[in-house]
């Protein structure tokens, strides 16, 4: 079976890390990767949610923090400190730092982003393991997720900033007025990304914030069409529950947005396939099953079922939960 | 008292750091750095000589290794490795890429090699500090060190190889057949380099090698017809003691070129300013008091004098014997 997921940072590398554990050894996993909150920080290309999915599943993530690297070191982000070089808001590390050196040497090599991810994943996603992971980015294009907040100083009223600045230097505090994806309109997908779609038995959506990273991965066209005409049901998994986000800062950003923090409303977000959507199934968690049957009315199969990825075995629950509910679809 | 030293790495460095001691609050110390072992690696541009003096005189370096910063790990170096990107043979410590990144992220922003020498030079040698160092590199141009070495496997016979590659992979083991300084000849002073030599009132020649680091600065044309006009007089002292470097490999260097091994020849090698050549006043150690006589014949006033710098004393003693022949050369 081939298992395409589209992915953001901590929480779809999470979820996947249990599905890979849960799927038979021949299976393949497509994972395609968010690249909306990429940042260029001191000339070096950073992207958040390739490296935390290729840590997670290359057993190389620091597991307590959820993103970066394992016996981490902060030596350059101290020394850049002390040099005064702006920003000292972001986390990075000084092994972190080596896949950004090898990634940004390639990238002005002239390599495009699809073939650097295949690179650095040959070290954490050999091909040799089963079963195998191949992880590529949405696009090669420069997509930017830009965040509009209000700022009096500003004659408009508003200002935006990057993604990771309103997300880890602002800690998603202030109102969300506006989600501005620079470039997402011209992007194309990755080699290999509508494929990976169309040729797929089951697509699936992780837990993972329906606007800054499935909806940035969505928003490239040719991902969004592969998602309507693949023969495989896509089902996902919903990030909100009981009303408020697993993790992450989701809640504050779909406030802003004026989209009801619930399971259901999320399900309503992305829409059911049949009526130009994207869903075929919607998890929600066992305490949020009184959403099941509005959801069904969306014409969205949904199941209720626990969705807390407290451990490892909670985790592999879900994941199983999930191709039961691909399997129900696909007879 | 305005003193102006060129340097290379280690030996001039450690140099300076004495003379520094032993001048008064009121001078004045530019030290105009070699720049030709300067070598891209990894998409950051690396300046071990222009480091060598900033971390020395800032009191940042590893005084052991005598390169490179105090307290440094090595994360990023065993990451690069990891992940199979060559080279593996270069002394990147963590600490130490710090300063790389934000050269490399300056000179990409369009700042020329000497503004950001400048930068960085900030944290290092505040300018606030007495006596005050002025760090600036021989030129903004690309210049570049590479030695031809014997190689039977290409057509010629040889084979041309960076500076840093001959130096820290080979460790000067492969036979000299010549030293091409590329660029060199285009190559403009930075700004101020002139000025600092046409205004010192001593100009000195720290113990450093005559061809890869005191060579290559002299071969910027600027800087040679300075060092020619200036009214101070141009003292330098012997990197070589009793026939043999006292660091780093210069004897292999000097005897590839067909030069030979003694502080007389290096003397004889740089001349006498009066017959075209660079040196008013040349110190020898102590054991080479025999070479005074040759070298006298060579217009070039000699002193022997302890030329080890086995400690703080022994150093700050050299910088005093320089300072006692510049003074004697002034009247």
């Amino acid at each position: 079976m081939h298992i395409t997921a589209l992915s953001g940072g901590i929480g779809g590398a999470r979820f996947l890390r249990g599905l890979r554990r849960v799927v038979s050894p021949d299976d393949e996993l497509t994972v395609i990767g968010n690249t909306a909150d990429d940042i260029w920080l001191f000339g070096l290309k950073i992207c958040p949610d390739l490296d935390t999915v290729m840590y997670t599943l290359g057993d190389g993530i620091d597991d307590d923090r959820g993103w970066g690297r394992r016996d981490e070191t902060w030596q350059i982000k101290d020394e850049l400190a002390a040099y005064g070089v702006e920003p000292t808001w972001f986390g990075l590390g000084d092994r972190d730092l080596a896949t950004h050196i090898v990634r940004t040497q390639m990238l002005s090599a002239g390599y495009p982003l699809s073939a650097v991810t295949k690179a650095l994943s040959a070290r954490w996603l050999p091909e040799s393991e089963r079963p195998p992971v191949r992880l590529l980015p949405m696009s090669d294009d420069r997509v930017e997720t830009h965040i509009v907040i209000d700022d009096e100083a500003e004659p408009s009223g508003r200002r935006a900033i990057h993604f990771q600045e309103y997300w880890v230097r602002r800690h998603a505090e202030p109102t969300v007025r506006d989600v501005v994806v620079v470039g997402v309109d011209e992007a194309a997908a990755a080699p290999g990304v509508v494929d990976a779609i169309l040729d797929a038995d089951a697509v699936i959506l992780p837990p993972s914030n329906p606007i800054v990273s499935i909806g940035t991965v969505l928003g490239v066209k040719d991902i969004a069409v592969g998602l309507r005409d693949t023969r495989a049901p896509v089902v996902g998994l919903s990030p909100i529950v009981e009303g408020a986000a697993v993790r992450g800062m989701a809640d504050q950003l779909l406030s802003g947005l004026g989209i009801e923090n619930s399971a259901a409303s999320i399900a309503e977000h992305y829409g059911a396939r049949r009526h130009g959507g994207y869903l075929d199934g919607w998890l929600v968690h066992d305490a949020d099953r009184d959403l099941v049957p509005r959801i069904e009315q969306a014409d969205i199969a949904a199941r209720a079922v626990p969705l807390l990825m407290r451990d490892r075995a909670a985790t592999d629950a879900m994941a199983v939960a999930t191709l039961d509910l691909v399997e129900e679809l696909r007879t």
